[in-house]
């Protein structure tokens, strides 16, 4: 089965914006076995979008396109899914209702006919229901071809994609099983973890494939089966998964894309009923905000200190002004301080500490730019380490908080 | 001038990488004029490729072509446009010195046949020197179309657009002027900003497109103005960019993709000389994060107490527990007061505090999921808000955060 992504809108031919859509889409079709064979960026015009249809008629099975479905005048995709299936536009009363309760329910506002016209859908398709906003999904057929049109934010499409694409899809096409196991790992760089599992990689039969998915701080390894049998490639895929593991040990977090190392770590303390606090200055709230995107955090995260500036260290979270002129505000000392202090102030088991200096010039101390104290108080210590990041500034925040997860996670599981 | 950018590789059609360097190359050809007729990723197959050239040749000016450069053999861009062009490769002797002195004088390796195949290129072809990497760029001409291949690694890719694409095209090529100017709102959804701005959108010249780029709270509109005579488009730009922000007011945060909103309160509050901190519940950290995420954010920013239990509220941020059993920990009382403590707490001139329920199932309180309640303290008063932000999580998450940081900025407007 064969697929071709459309994105249309000109910010994404202009370069104002990065097209992260078709990776998601694709993606989500490899997974289930879908072969991608082009992804296409095209403008805002209706004699365009037409002629690449024309030229996909029959050629794959399934194109999906996003952009081009909100209220306004610049977008034409529904329209010209009209012209080319020959159809007109009917007021869908379901997506109607659904429209009108989010707009005068949620957002408490009168409802425009801009609003209403969103609820119009090309008579022959299939809409696909889209909860978490105003413009439905459609899904059309013309010859051997599929058709289908989501709207370009990408939190919507990513919400038809997962619970009405896939499925649907799945229920009505024969493809080949593949398998995928998606291992998560922590700590190890990619060159390093390369080397690391040559030798298993090499004795992979051929039909898993690996691919490596680096971001910072972190790399998913995954293995793909494709075949018929599909308890042979289960059995396989667990057997080199297993055999993996007794490679990498605790570097391996997770083993599904859905295991976040923060829903790890929210896990654990859940089973074990401990509680976790953090004190945050270079990190400015990201490992809160981190711990708190996973719903179900208030079990086991009771808050945190941002102590950005140097006053707030010392007037709310309590540190002593002399060791810091000591120390230095970027400093072992004052990142234990803050550890210890948060964790009595909100009575946890746990808590994390942050100091250092994301960059990108100098601040208040004489610390490098990119260096970062990590402290992590425990039922029995306080564990250090410092780290140098390097730049630009958001990397060194997102791998200062990563880190620190990690170590939590890691003597969690020690002291299991 | 027309152009169209390939990109070359698996790793993008099956969503492993987001395609970034599209949107680097089609920004870059913008800004000096050339249009871009369609962005497309293919596989690392010959045919592919060479059907893909097949469709573009005399159909536009210039073809650009990322990828498939590199040592390994799976890397066929050159190989393809030797058939294509019915060419051979030969070694080009600047290049294998610039190789030769990279690999053993730089990184004091062995250099191998693998790295002096870099330096074969087609017979015909106009070298592009690589100074930053081993990958050399290539320039062909066929009838009426130039093609250029480019390494996909990004930054070698953007030296060689930087340092050699651009000038060449500009030296040999005349282009039509493209002004665009973007405005960036907040608080008025793409519909209703439609609306509001439905006459002043009719009446814009021909020659001015106009494109909405929404995302959660907020909406870019870009106006793009092409013709030949560069300072009549720049005075239509201005002109109509002025009357927009008579209709418009203050919703209008900034004007260049540069001027988020984090950015612009930013500046506000030192050009004032204030300071500001936040008390956060469902936000969970995230209002401190976006706020820290601009460098220089210590000039401003105190700090903020994440009191995510209802036994933080109390112990750390000094709520009173009568008032929470009495009002719920979702209230607008309970969020007055966490505004009004933390901005004594912290000594600043402003204070946000936000608290609520961000799903997805109820939490401590009764509220509805998706409510939250937003405070602000002024110098002179508390101002708060009630909202119902929806779902998903992290919508709710977002929204909330965004509201916040608008409601501060009307606010510093308004006693400005």
């Amino acid at each position: 089965m064969k697929a071709t992504v459309i994105t249309i809108g000109d910010e994404i031919l202009i370069g104002q914006i990065v097209d992260t859509n078709s990776a998601f889409i694709a993606k989500s079709l490899d997974k289930i076995g879908v072969e991608m064979h082009e992804i296409i960026s095209i403008s805002d015009n209706k004699q365009h979008i037409l002629d690449t249809f024309e030229k996909l008629q029959n050629k794959v099975d399934l194109v999906v396109i996003t952009g081009g479905l909100g209220p306004t005048k610049d977008d034409i995709t529904k329209k010209t899914f009209c012209d080319y299936f020959d159809d007109e536009l009917v007021v869908n009363e379901e997506v109607l209702t659904h429209v009108t309760q989010l707009i005068e329910g949620f957002y408490k506002r009168q409802i425009t006919q801009l609003n209403k016209d969103q609820a119009l859908v090309p008579s022959k398709c299939t809409v696909l229901h889209n909860q978490v906003g105003t413009a439905p999904g459609m899904w059309m057929k013309k010859e051997n071809t599929v058709f289908i049109s989501l709207p370009g934010v990408p939190f919507e499409m990513k919400y038809l994609v997962e619970n009405q694409i896939i499925s649907k899809i799945v229920t009505e096409y024969n493809r080949p099983y593949i398998i995928h196991k998606t291992v998560l790992t922590y700590g190890i760089g990619e060159s390093l973890l390369a080397e690391t599992i040559e030798n298993w990689e090499n004795n992979l039969p051929d039909f898993i494939k690996l691919a490596y998915l680096p971001s910072p701080g972190r790399v998913r390894l995954r293995l793909s089966a494709c075949g018929s049998d599909k308890e042979f490639l289960e059995k396989s895929i667990f057997e080199n998964v297993t055999s993996l593991s007794k490679i990498l040990g605790d570097s391996i977090v997770g083993f599904d894309d859905e295991e976040t190392l923060e829903i790890v770590v929210g896990q654990l303390l859940t089973k074990q009923n401990k509680t976790i606090s953090t004190a945050e200055s270079c990190t400015g709230g990201k490992i809160a905000q981190i711990l708190t995107s996973v719903s179900g955090a208030s079990k086991y995260f009771k808050g945190s200190i941002v102590s950005y500036a140097t006053e707030t260290k010392i007037s709310v979270l309590g540190l002593s002004e002399d060791l810091i002129h000591k120390h230095s505000v970027v400093s072992a000392e004052v990142v234990r301080e803050m550890a210890v202090n948060i964790q009595k102030l909100m009575k946890t088991d746990y808590a994390i500490a942050t100091t250092g200096n994301a960059g990108p010039s100098k601040g208040d101390s004489d610390a490098e730019v990119g260096t970062v104290f990590i402290a992590l108080a425990t039922p029995n210590e306080v564990l250090i380490e410092e780290f140098n990041f390097g730049q630009p500034r958001d990397k060194v925040i997102d791998r200062a908080a990563v880190k620190s997860l990690e170590m939590l996670r890691k003597e969690i599981l020690k002291n299991l």
